[in-house]
């Protein structure tokens, strides 16, 4: 289901582990985070920090979630430049197909921090809503499966199992079954990695489905979820304001506190 | 502690418990997600999901993380005007003091999105490590009164036992006694309101204390701490690779995994 577990996910540093007053030393296995510059014919469009691995997939997927690519044939290349120094970035370098229109004006803005992340040099939120057009009804999946997913995940997330540190994203067909589990360090890179994978397959847009985050589901995540026209958008912890209101406006099921035998639908049930 | 607890931190919404196959409907609370606009000198320069309360330490802390506003009494003015409409952002209004620089080309570059926040825009990833100067040998305070830090943070942070939803970071100081305890649903979020609230205080860049972080430890948050001048950063979940490298070149102690009696030391011990 997965190669996430590239091998420089993950890295190992001797630590001191402290159980009351007695310390021991131990060697423990870090998630890599790493900074990652995306550029789109030669021009530089964002800096990431993510954790190595499947990085074209992240690359285009941010694009598509952004709403600046609905196509992998759009994309005539990809090179990826490790670099040699910690202090530089990793370089990810997009070749658009000829005649493949980019909207930089929508980056030509000043940067937004924190969790907004995707909302990055928006002067007005509107776009938010933007894009967004209601899934068909009925395209949500039956959830009687759902309630033993995270331990089928969890099973395949075996960097996170060793780190502790990696979030996962992980989108199912419509019977439920992992099609493809993407891992890092930024939730929205996971879910980034996803969609690029959605559209080396062909599938971005195709509808129906389920995606199942790790963490929380804010904003972001149901936004890129609903440009990618995925049915469902399951997480293990709480969502927000914001996020139930998108996925109303998409038509999206929006479920959850997905955990011990018990979920929570907060859109679309 | 905290008056983070603003009434419009959480609303309540209809909500369908589905545990195996029956489903009831419930009464919900919600964190509240919404954008906030921060201005300078009318200016807009970032747009932020974050979850509302005490957005003027929200504002100025997240300046001061990125390295331009060093001290609250070059703020002469700060106005917030909530949006009638739920498509608008909220307005962060600062107005600097006569004569106090602002690097807006710093700005002036394309958006970075994801775990990378504060990192956006930045063509050049050295920035990172400029700016942490070596914190003073023997500053960070003991670990003894660490174990339970976690439970007596959690009896302060309503808001997160009702939701689910929110992050925290908790200012301690050198004894470990809570100072400050401010939530989000953003965790790059709760840390700025914690950093602007020093700011307030005049206690930003005074040196040692602890800042407790609800979830993991990525760069971004290191890096705010470190330009805060705070000694030591305790997480609850695990740091990532490149946040164990800041610690060690601010000279700040890490710490991950703050749970069930345990943690690990993965810097500065």
């Amino acid at each position: 289901m997965s190669d996430a577990r590239a091998q420089n996910a993950v890295v190992r540093r001797p630590v001191t582990r402290v159980t009351g007053r007695s310390r021991e030393q131990i060697d423990d296995a870090i998630a890599v985070e790493r900074p990652l510059e995306t550029r789109v014919g030669g021009r530089s469009l964002a800096v990431t920090l993510r954790t190595p691995g499947n990085d074209e997939e992240l690359a285009t997927g941010f694009l598509a979630g952004e709403g600046l690519l609905k196509r992998r044939v759009d994309v005539a290349a990809f090179a990826l430049t490790m670099a040699s120094c910690a202090d530089e970035p990793d370089l990810a370098d997009i070749t658009l197909a000829p005649g493949v229109p980019f909207d930089w004006t929508r980056f030509e803005r000043h940067f937004a921090a924190t969790s907004a992340c995707g909302l990055c040099g928006r002067a007005h939120l509107d776009t938010l809503r933007a894009g967004l057009s209601p899934l068909p009804a009925g395209a949500a999946p039956a959830l009687d499966r759902l309630h033993d997913l995270p331990q089928r995940v969890r099973a395949a997330q075996a960097a996170f199992v060793e780190t502790g540190g990696l979030h996962a994203a992980v989108l199912c067909d419509d019977a439920l079954e992992p099609l493809v589990l993407r891992e890092d360090v930024g939730r929205h890179n996971a879910v980034d990695k996803v969609c690029g994978w959605m559209l080396a397959e062909n599938r971005y847009g195709a509808g129906g489905g389920l995606l199942w985050v790790s963490g929380r589901a804010g904003a972001e995540i149901v936004l890129k979820a609903a440009r990618a026209r995925i049915a469902a958008l399951a997480a293990v912890g709480a969502p927000t304001s914001l996020a139930i209101e998108l996925a109303e406006a998409a038509g999206m099921m929006l479920i959850g506190f997905v955990r011990d035998g018990r979920m929570n639908v907060y859109a679309g049930g």
